[in-house]
């Protein structure tokens, strides 16, 4: 494609992305569609020669859209809101179109300083703990994802327990079966992470929550000493502020002290919630979070950011540097040996990485810090009102008290009441939901955040509810 | 940013983006930056309020560029080429604008279909053995990285050799040891793997190669016996088709039936080099493929497709999807229930996964197959011309014929006298080389691959090399 052609085809692709967000809201926003039915419109193989890219923007109105769920739409209260914003699009685009690698600093030292700063940046911005911050032994990075941070936490938190023992020998060279530990309502990223660093499913705690669904710290504890009686290793706490399920806020406070008697790292999960820190009145949540050893939150759900966008801090990035790190001659470099700059590829598990800050710096400075926490107040007190609503309605039970955006209701009928409500807002296209269990019973979650959400999205969707109880 | 300040600035953007390709060329390949040159440019805060976007267009070449090394440069010779090209770009560019999300087929059917369809389209291009097919057992999909789909193979051969042992009960359940094998050149991220999966690096077996760095099967089939005779498992084998130091191409023919009759997995990494088998003349790397259990290549190297692009494929979906499932309530769906979709979130680590096949789709289709083809042996007739001026200079050593577009060479008078050169070529900005050992030797790599290298690029680096000779 010459230079000529991709400024014409760029600005085409740039309208058609305008037209598409600006037509969101009228969309069904599950599609109808069976499987197959997508392939069924691809040819069987792929072309001999060239199609003009006019045949693909074609392509994007009539095989993609109609295939897809619009995770965009104002009317999108499933899973969690996956915001996107034109800087961050910008940014995505910009990294795409500079096509450089940040593996190690000597292969782009901007990529590198700039995400390092950017966390830095963030560390302020979300009053984390001093003790991430770059300037001492701390540091963030970009992961991929909550379940890449989680995964990677739980490795360092490995091999601090056993001295290094397993990346040398395996999991067999530990003195123990080595334990995790996180309430019943923490993400399936944690039992994942588990089977992959080899310390099986059966090695993880899945505790007994509160009736606000937190983590008991007592059950913890007393977890701990069992395990620890028994000659097992209790390495690792997950604490979630925010859980996928019921948005419930783990108590750091109470849980840090207990990770630091027993000598476990604690990792904290804000994927979703954390974002809201960027406001001083939604920062009780990270109350105790000086003792945590790392912690993460997805600027790529609910701070307008594309995904891939996890950011990751720990506290002491020698272990994760030290258990991640693989030194072959083609990457070694005069800086990396100074010891005076970040190789990224050791701070996760793949080694290529691509600009990831620069949507995340162009969003931060797009909106600034007051801009953002508009945007996290202006959900909160929807979820909220929602909230209020729900709890006064005959017809519905509020299962919680909604600590931010995360509102979970149920019908008085019971299950299946509950169930054919959601399906049926789920095929009628008006809004998206998500069902998940709390308490053995059916439970539809309203997660208020996706950007163009307003009073009216909400209120459409509570007429929709009401009339269907 | 309004729709129509995302109109605008989307145009300014991509063109930043032309202006910055076309500029490439003239600019030092290496920025000259010492650590922490790019931070000393950075406010220390978050700005309070939004900034323009024009000062972030403005920063891209105060900042950004300066502090970059620019891989999309003809004159790129180092690592690998990392390729992009106008509709890579331009897919990620929508793929950013659609915000969605693929982590299962419900939640994006267009996403998972198109990618599943696209790799089926790539197993005939490549002539890769139809097991990989999707319409049988196998099936495709889009890995971050080759470290990616190393580690996803190695646990995959981890739970099928020990009966899903290790993820219920950790690697201690194995029956023994647990042993993984490749060449003492294979890439760094299979001992990362080790490590990361509970195996430890000491079960990993480098072994020994040929003249021209190929994996020896004797050697593989000695260790095999002998780690049986220990009773250790042999379960995992990673041949090379196309080593990162020498380009060197393992025998997969020989190694396949070693394999087979060991029960260990067999992963094929192609990292680079899988992408000449678009052109038949150079298939013949893929002898024996129809024994691999896995195989791997990367578009976003050598096939114009913009990080992270890794297509990974596997001859029995059931064993990667039951290694790496784990299903919570809220991921619960009437499709994934039916049996009848692929929901990629079981085929990798992360659960998230954007629409990664956009611009694969749009690059096949744009270039087309016999585009492709063209570009590589366009690369490897300028290697292979490269590769007949080294053998014939005197002060250079080839240090063996390049099978592709990989080529090695060192200085006749030893290390130090090729370290200059290496030293001198980069510091000058006029191209960018990797240094590596092969048989305890210093040697250059000149890997010749980016888009728009041609013959003056690789006229100009010779006769730089010849000059410091």
């Amino acid at each position: 494609m010459t230079a000529d052609e991709f400024r014409r085809q760029g600005r085409a692709a740039v309208d058609w992305i305008a037209d598409y967000l600006e037509s969101c809201e009228t969309r069904p926003v599950y599609p109808d569609v069976a499987p197959g039915d997508v392939r069924a419109k691809l040819p069987l193989s792929a072309p001999a020669t060239g199609e003009p890219f006019e045949r693909m923007l074609a392509d994007m109105d009539e095989i993609v859209v109609p295939g897809l769920a619009h995770w965009q739409s104002p009317n999108w209260f499933a899973f969690f809101p996956a915001n996107i914003s034109g800087p961050s699009i910008l940014g995505e685009l910009l990294s795409a179109g500079l096509g450089v690698q940040g593996m190690i600093w000597q292969t782009g030292p901007a990529i590198t300083e700039i995400e390092t700063h950017v966390l830095d940046w963030l560390v302020e911005m979300l009053a984390l703990p001093e003790a991430f911050l770059s300037s001492g032994r701390g540091g963030g990075v970009i992961q991929d994802t909550a379940s890449g941070a989680t995964l990677c936490a739980l490795l360092a938190a490995r091999e601090r327990a056993t001295d290094f023992a397993v990346n040398a020998r395996g999991v067999a060279a530990a003195p123990g079966p080595i334990v995790a530990y996180a309430s019943e309502q923490a993400h399936s990223s944690l039992e994942k992470s588990m089977m992959i660093a080899g310390l099986g499913r059966e090695h993880l705690r899945c505790l007994p929550t509160d009736a606000a669904f937190r983590l008991r710290p007592d059950a913890l504890a007393a977890a701990i000493a069992e395990d620890r009686a028994a000659g097992r290793l209790p390495a690792f706490v997950c604490a979630n502020l925010g859980t996928t399920s019921a948005g419930a806020m783990d108590d750091v406070a109470a849980i840090g002290p207990i990770c630091r008697d027993a000598g476990a790292w604690l990792h904290v999960d804000a994927a979703m919630h954390g974002t809201a820190a960027l406001c001083p009145e939604f920062r009780g949540m990270h109350a105790g979070l000086e003792l945590a050893d790392s912690y993460c939150f997805n600027p790529h759900k609910w701070m307008l950011t594309n995904f891939d966008c996890d950011c990751f801090w720990v506290r002491d990035r020698s272990m994760l540097v030290r258990t991640l790190s693989v030194m072959p001659e083609y990457l070694k470099n005069e800086a990396t040996a100074s010891g005076q700059v970040f190789d990224y590829r050791d701070w996760h598990v793949p080694l290529g990485r691509r600009f990831r800050a620069l949507k995340l710096w162009f969003v931060i400075r797009h909106y600034g810090v007051t801009g953002l926490q508009q945007f996290v107040r202006r959900h909160v007190a929807l979820a909220r009102g929602f909230a209020d609503r729900v709890r006064d309605h005959p017809a519905f039970i509020l299962t919680h008290e909604p600590p931010l955006n995360l509102v979970c209701l149920r019908h008085v009928d019971g299950d299946e009441r509950t169930d054919a409500i959601l399906d049926a807002i789920n095929a009628s296209g008006s809004a998206a939901l998500t069902r998940t269990v709390l308490d053995g019973r059916s439970v539809i979650r309203v997660s208020i955040g996706q950007a163009h959400t307003g009073p009216r999205h909400v209120d459409a969707l509570w007429d929709r509810l009401t009339a269907l109880a």
